[in-house]
């Protein structure tokens, strides 16, 4: 910890420096231009405090990982020295006013529209100078309304724009959530993660809002400042989970995949429900202040329509992204270049989430969708560089977003200027989000049961009910819109709530996992087999792809027939109800067709498409589909320049060689899986990384 | 071409819809909120544009790689692609100006400083609603002084603030420059280098200036608007250097590394100093127009101060940063988690960045030299995994900043609102810049060769100066200030230049390596023998170290005494004269006392530091550099669940036993060099990667 306390003294040195240093140059005359450097200045110091406790949650975590002490995750941490920090600049630094002038329009100004206007331009006189010179005229850019008059005079020390979180911080953690999909075991409950995270997330929003409405007209002091609507958007953004350090504790000690997987699954969906739902709130909301969208009844069907709108289209536009990358690394042979290939499937990936965003749609959903066909069918066809590349860099990328997420969250409750305490709202908050959460999970797992076959038992309910700490989306919804008192105590409620959920729940889990008789250090293998009749079925193609080697069994059943006619093998699967449908058709459309028409796997779609159609498949099928080890061959000629050393060349030419040895089965690997696989062997249950 | 061509018809298609899309829903009633979704629509559809053309870019390269197509490098397809997008986007798009209020100070206001206010209030009038509202107040941020009334009504379309270029775009390309330079190469031509960098760009800079100067008297339009000063600052920007396209060629036909080393150390170098030293000007500027400079002589003797003590800190505070990220990797376990290493490794580097900016040093200066001690020291340290993902990671982040950069250029040509054509201006700006790299290449080359052993050639000669490409930092300093109508031309004729010798020159450089015959093919290891003497002196630690198995005779000298006693053997070294006194000894310090204080590398610290020092060199030396075998194992039981799969586990094995056969061999292996001799051995000169 000594490192730990050096930095902090660093820190505070290097701001006290700073600022003498401020004070001296602010003398000089072009004040300017001093003054857009001493902005700069300011925020890289903002930037650079951030950074310094991003630093020190690190090597801390390290510490806490290495003495295996479990209790408290990075996240957790990152939010109590933000909190800390968030103290001190609070009530150790001192409060410059932002000034303001008091402007109105001249005389003769030819803006006559009735919105105000984007600039100002403000003529001023050259006071200082003498003999005095001609007047300056400043431009001046449109920022904010101001609500409040008396409490505007203070500066934003250590913040930021709210709007950087959706742009910058959100997409990709949500980008990586779906790139790092364990897709087998998303895919085998989807039932069940689809029915919590839409229709749970849905139940969880409005029974809040109603609740909190309730609870609001008992208290004289807030009746006036909500409406139900305020009440429904609190309700919505706090129905997103975000069980980070939950998920980091089952994945270190091998608890059950299922239930991993429900986790995991439920609280990466009902973000993107939160985020769609609280929009569409909103333009509700926007739509029956004006008064211009009729009756209450017709608002609110448009508000459903769109939702589901919205919702339908971020996922399309999000799938078919995925799509054109995987056809472009497909039939191109950009592979051989692998930084072109790995910039080609960033950009592809990023620009995702601007169609969405430019086309008025939620770029996090689309960014989700197009995360998981990434790893769907993109991440076949790419080189091994480029997969271990993209891999580490959306991991990394994570992980830093996440960590100054929550330091931010932790500061801001300092520095940020619009908190509003009510204790009364505070407490009715903790209530309801409890609450909220329980009729998500224990009535819907309830029905759930009844046609699902291996059971949710009570423990694995008790657990999802625990596991729905809140940490990102809800915090950056509730930042988004701080204008009414209404919003400000919301957004004070939440971050509470967060940090509360994160360091509590999270410091519980252990002891949580103990009470429940979780059991821990289940293997995936024995884990499988109760499921063993449903292989044939969609997904199993990632069971088996990803197990590979470690699971004997599939190694008896032919490959190829099985994935080329799952639908003859499916009437024998003991346990075949429990897959939906639609799933399954879906599953045999997506192997037939998809994997086939989208990467390299086989079979082709010479074999999956009718004989009629035989011109269009040959143009659709690689040489390499079909010739599988000329592939091996020109993996190998690749960017060689880019790899570290000849150590990690023979390392790519062993994967390669596997390559050839296994035909299709590394070549569609499952991404997810394959972590989890290597992990259970060779990694003790110990200090273990980081998975989600 | 196919796919560019469907590409391009998407994104017009996209723009017409949503331009359609916007003008429906501008019709809605909160207007206020429609229209900052609008601008946020615009913002995205701006950011998608660039992204459609890096695509674009990356697809169209890789044809031209995979045809062997040589002549255009991305940087130059991405110039023209955004020079084609740009004048569509000119000449095909509508202008809708950007409307203003003229304002006037109310009355009562309080404000009273002689600068502008950060902060306007604008009181305005409720006008649209029926019955009339109370009026709301707005707030509206400074943004910047506008000088020609006339011309301001234009929107700014697909540009972006000048200053993302200095705080976002030329971080990671500078620190990848520092951390992917083959220092050996490097380091044996660093005399020569300084001299280009430092006395070389110093010389062209006033050059440029003066004679830039006298053209402008010749000229009756410019005469009044440039002064000695604004002359003096074109200068340093276009001394900087950026010969992307000719190292990639270099590169790929293996020319030789000694030229390589030139022109690449050079150009990183001399980026270094154009910043600085325009900085320089730019504070010399400000304060003799001021008048508190005092008199002139003054002034200048302070700006020469500013320069040296300016680059002088920021080299240190870079340097320093990168001294304690390796401290942090030696002494703390942390490379078990490879994620926990990789983030902290990034977050330094960049802190590094903020750091020197805050206390107003150049942040570029200081991450160049903050990459080069983290290759030098900290790679050293880093787990396998750290190793790749921090290498693979800034080299995707150079690759897709450097070709933003280059198709901004582009596109700005015809959007940036502050260009201003002068023919004039243009013609004498290309005939000076030519002329500014010839007077810093040829004399500094003869007077180099009068002390060098291995000379320059007159055709090394000829190539260096061809390699005077400019490139992403001349345009971000030109186009960082643009108030003024000289500062306008400037920018002109910089984009004009970036352009023409990015295509032109980079174009012509297969054509020029033939007329000036200079030797391709080069193998790294024959091209040694000439300096064998000199080898054991310092930077011939990263020799021996990266060559490795592949030169059979360091093997035979025996290592460690070479490594400890470098004084003994160094008088046996027949050309030992071409290296610098100060180099030799920085080179032993470094081997004697840096390398064992910051890194695992034999020898220890006991061996080097006088006995008397024997308990603080029991402290610094770790158990991992003392007995190296324990270090295999601490490595392997690493966070194991972010290596991809178990191939790459099990070549995280084989390289722990090399590390264990070769003892501190690898354990201080050349980041660079491995590259280069891998690429030797396993790439014929064919569709070659990207280096720089």
């Amino acid at each position: 910890m000594a490192v730990v306390g050096v930095m902090r003294i660093f820190v505070f040195f290097l701001t006290f420096y700073i600022s003498l240093y401020c004070a001296n140059s602010a003398a000089t005359d072009i004040e300017l231009d001093a003054k857009a450097q001493f902005t700069h200045r300011i925020d890289s110091l903002n930037l650079l405090l951030y950074t310094f406790l991003l630093i020190l949650t690190v090597l801390t975590i390290w510490l806490f990982k290495h003495r295996r002490f479990r209790f408290l995750h990075e996240t957790g941490l990152a939010v109590i020295y933000g909190l800390i920090v968030g103290a001190l600049i609070r009530y150790a630094g001192s409060k410059t006013p932002v000034l303001h002038m008091s402007v109105t329009p001249e005389k003769d100004s030819k803006y006559n529209l009735s919105l105000p206007p984007d600039t100002l331009w403000l003529r001023f006189p050259n006071r200082g100078s003498n003999p005095p010179l001609p007047n300056k005229t400043y431009a001046y850019a449109f920022r904010e309304e101001i609500v409040d008059i008396e409490d505007n005079e203070m500066d934003l020390k250590a913040t930021f724009d709210p709007e950087i979180f959706f742009n910058i911080i959100l997409p990709p953690i949500i980008f990586h959530a779906g790139y790092s999909l364990k897709r087998k075991y998303f895919f085998r409950n989807l039932g069940a993660i689809l029915t919590y995270a839409l229709i749970g997330t849905t139940i969880s929003s409005f029974v809040v809002g109603a609740l909190m409405y309730g609870f609001i007209h008992q208290m004289p002091n807030l009746k006036g400042s909500f409406t139900f609507l305020d009440t429904l958007y609190f309700g919505a953004l706090i129905s997103s989970t975000d069980p980070l350090t939950i998920l980091a504790i089952f994945n270190d000690l091998h608890v059950d995949v299922n239930l991993y997987a429900l986790v995991f699954g439920e609280s990466v969906l009902n973000d993107a429900v939160a985020i769609v739902l609280s929009g569409s709130i909103q333009n509700y909301g926007e739509r029956y202040q004006s008064g211009t969208g009729g009756f209450e009844t017709q608002a609110f069907f448009r508000a459903l329509g769109d939702f589901f709108g919205i919702f339908t289209l971020s996922l399309l536009i999000g799938a078919l992204m995925g799509c054109i990358t995987a056809i472009l690394t497909k039939f191109t042979h950009v592979r051989d270049f692998p930084l072109l290939e790995s910039a080609l499937f960033v950009l592809m990936s990023y620009s995702t989430f601007l169609i969405a965003e430019a086309s008025e749609l939620t770029g996090v959903v689309a960014v989700l969708f197009c995360g998981i066909c990434q790893a769907h069918y993109t991440y076949n066809n790419l080189s091994a560089d480029s997969r271990s590349r993209t891999k580490k860099l959306f991991e990394l990328l994570n992980f830093l977003a996440e960590n100054f997420i929550f330091s931010y969250i932790g500061v801001s409750m300092f520095t940020f200027p619009k908190h509003h305490f009510d204790p009364g709202f505070i407490f009715a908050g903790f209530f309801c989000a409890m609450l909220g959460r329980a009729v998500n999970i224990y009535p819907l797992s309830f029905l759930l049961n009844l046609g699902r076959k291996p059971k949710i038992p009570l423990n694995f309910q008790h657990m999802l009910f625990f596991a729905g700490l809140r940490g990102a989306m809800s915090f950056a919804l509730a930042i988004r819109n701080t204008v009414s008192d209404a919003r400000q105590a919301m957004l004070t409620t939440t971050s509470l709530i967060v940090i509360v959920t994160v360091i509590v729940q999270g410091g519980a889990t252990m002891q949580l996992l103990t009470w429940f008789k979780i059991p821990v250090g289940v293997e995936e293998e024995v884990e499988m087999l109760p499921y063993a009749g449903v292989r044939s079925a969609g997904p199993s193609v990632e069971q088996i792809c990803g197990d590979g080697e470690a699971n004997q069994r599939d190694k008896r059943s032919p490959m190829l027939g099985e994935m080329a006619e799952p639908s003859r093998e499916s009437g024998g699967g003991s346990r075949l109800n429990d897959k939906a449908w639609l799933a399954r058709i879906w599953a045999d459309f997506d192997v037939k067709y998809m994997k086939p028409f989208l990467t390299h796997a086989r079979p082709t779609l010479l074999e999956t498409l009718p004989v009629c159609c035989n011109p269009i498949a040959r143009i659709l099928t690689t040489t390499e589909q079909m010739t599988q080890d000329n592939r091996s061959r020109s993996q190998l000629d690749s960017d060689s320049d880019l790899c570290i050393e000849e150590n990690e060349l023979s390392y790519g030419d062993q994967r390669r060689t596997s390559v050839q040895r296994s035909d299709s089965l590394i070549a569609s690997g499952d991404l997810g899986l394959g972590n989890r696989l290597m992990d259970t062997r060779v990694r003790v249950p110990g200090p273990g990384g980081k998975d989600i």
